[in-house]
């Protein structure tokens, strides 16, 4: 068989603001692989069918000077992202051909890869679409997931407040915090998903655009767990909203990582005098502890839609600039996915 | 025995920045009170010995419409703090005449007080000065224990920044912190706090009125636990300096307190890609843990002299506002003290 195209979006340049589709990351189809004849060593040939699009992958588009925990690109590779693919052959005992994969992968049509340890194989006995396993039963709801079970502490009757609530994390931590006997405060940016944030139990839904955060936790408020997706100024209506002895679980602020001008958060003394616990996280770091009971549940609970979630798909891979900038921006709804390759 | 003086320290007014000796609090004479005949309705006669003076204080002097944990005073009151007094008469059967009790007393020469439950007895088979259990032994000392041993989660070798190190929670961390094998960075506002929190083992002191904090954090961290007593820019440098999984025991922000333009912390991001936890804290929500072994373990290893302390006293009630203000300016050298009466 004749090489095929190896379509691949790249890392280009360090955006100062939003990424620009076309310019901080760019679509490339000259590379060709043959499938057939294309060596392994010891790896496996992986054909993408879904990969994922989330917030954190603007903290890889960063400045060297700039330390974080995520891998930092350098241009010009492809992207990497949660994804799922499926084998098309293989020189090693764990994956053969027709197993579905997911893990880390390259932005590209086909990836040979060498270590399987980086890569889980999917059974989907539930027969879930494969893009339902880079969203609520992926990376972002095992997001929800562990941190909730590790930080929450929920009692029944307590308040909580989820922001991005719309979004595969949000949705996905509300849905918990009902399944525990919480009230629940959810803000979303449009209209559209305040009504997906209520649909899947949300008590007070508002959208942040139209009703200021500040005046809904006053009136709902106190809170004793803050969901953080956002930073910035909800951060610090959270903390004056705050009961004593509440739990922020640090997982996002997505509002602070495109600007040049942080917000000045002034309100943190309330820390101490309310005996606020902050977590910050990232969701590898509990995986060893939450990662086997998260599989056991998730799907079975999903495919019974006892959870549900909500996806927002693009087709093609030549399409990523868009997306994540979508993302940035909070244009999409639910979970953006987008589908490179049928199965 | 004719009524004698009960001069009073109280409460007058809220102050905007720093509070003004002989305007936000003033001293009192003109009640006088018999002892040996004034009613106890149950209760006990306590002759004040010393009196603490404390950074929280002045979150009790606050408009009515800022929530704290702290009881907040109305005008004119007597100011309230930790105290050592001695039972003169009783009609309780928890304490005898010649007893020594800790608690919270308004700040005046003679209190009758009704609830036994309100206050400890001191037995200092050690014979300690009465001052150290309002110091190490007291309030401060717990502040330092209860929280270092819920959060630090210290490990040999750990790097911890202890702030206000020369103070008596401070102090007390850093010696904690040595005997738990970390190495301690401390800081301090003057070359001759520096030069105590040296000789207690520190084992990098700076005064951050001439070092700037930033820099010495750069070269001696990264750091795993900051014990923050102050806040503000210096916290921001502890975030920056922050080793990933850091610890924040946030136990206070003096910084903050007399100011009405709050530090703009603008890189609290930090605390999702680090993994930071922050956890506010008031030592009375962890006494019920960890009361019973301070006092079996503090009043021992300070006579022992494992555990060094410093105490900067005041003679005489009339000179309260003036240690106020020297503890919220950092004028104090150790543990700021009230001698109010001989035992």
């Amino acid at each position: 068989m004749a090489p095929v195209k190896n379509g691949r979006h790249l890392f280009n340049e360090i955006p100062t603001g939003y990424p620009a589709p076309g310019k901080t990351t760019i679509y490339d189809d000259s590379e060709t692989i043959d499938l057939e004849n294309v060596p392994l060593n010891s790896g496996f040939l992986i054909k993408t069918l879904v990969l994922s699009v989330d917030p954190y992958m603007r903290g890889r588009m960063r400045d060297p000077s700039i330390k974080s925990y995520a891998v930092r690109l350098c241009s010009t590779v492809s992207l990497i992202g949660y994804s799922v693919g499926k084998v098309l052959r293989s020189e090693n005992s764990t994956f053969k051909p027709g197993d579905h994969v997911y893990g880390l992968l390259p932005f590209q049509e086909y990836v040979v890869a060498q270590d399987p340890k980086g890569y889980k194989l999917l059974e989907n006995k539930e027969g879930l679409p494969w893009s339902v396993y880079v969203g609520v039963c992926g990376m972002p709801g095992q997001t929800a997931y562990y941190a909730w079970k590790e930080w929450s502490n929920a009692k029944k009757g307590e308040v909580a407040f989820v922001t991005a609530a719309s979004g595969p994390v949000g949705s996905t931590v509300v849905q918990l915090a009902k399944g525990d006997g919480c009230k629940v405060i959810a803000s979303a940016g449009s209209d559209e998903k305040v009504a997906f944030v209520s649909s899947i139990g949300a008590d007070v839904a508002f959208n942040y655009k139209s009703v200021p955060t500040r005046k809904v936790l006053e009136k709902e408020g106190p809170i004793n767990i803050y969901w953080d997706n956002v930073g910035g100024e909800t951060l610090a209506a959270a903390i004056d909203a705050a009961d004593v002895y509440a739990r922020f679980i640090e997982c996002g602020m997505i509002s602070q990582y495109n600007t040049q001008d942080p917000y000045p958060l002034k309100n943190l003394t309330s820390i101490v005098s309310k005996q606020l616990q902050f977590y910050g996280f990232i969701v590898s770091s509990l995986h060893g502890k939450y990662g086997t009971q998260f599989y056991q549940e998730l799907p079975r609970r999903v495919a019974a839609g006892e959870i549900k979630y909500q996806e927002d798909i693009t087709h093609g891979l030549e399409k990523v600039g868009e997306a994540i900038l979508d993302v940035m921006t909070g244009k999409n709804k639910g979970k953006k996915v987008i589908l490179v390759a049928d199965d």
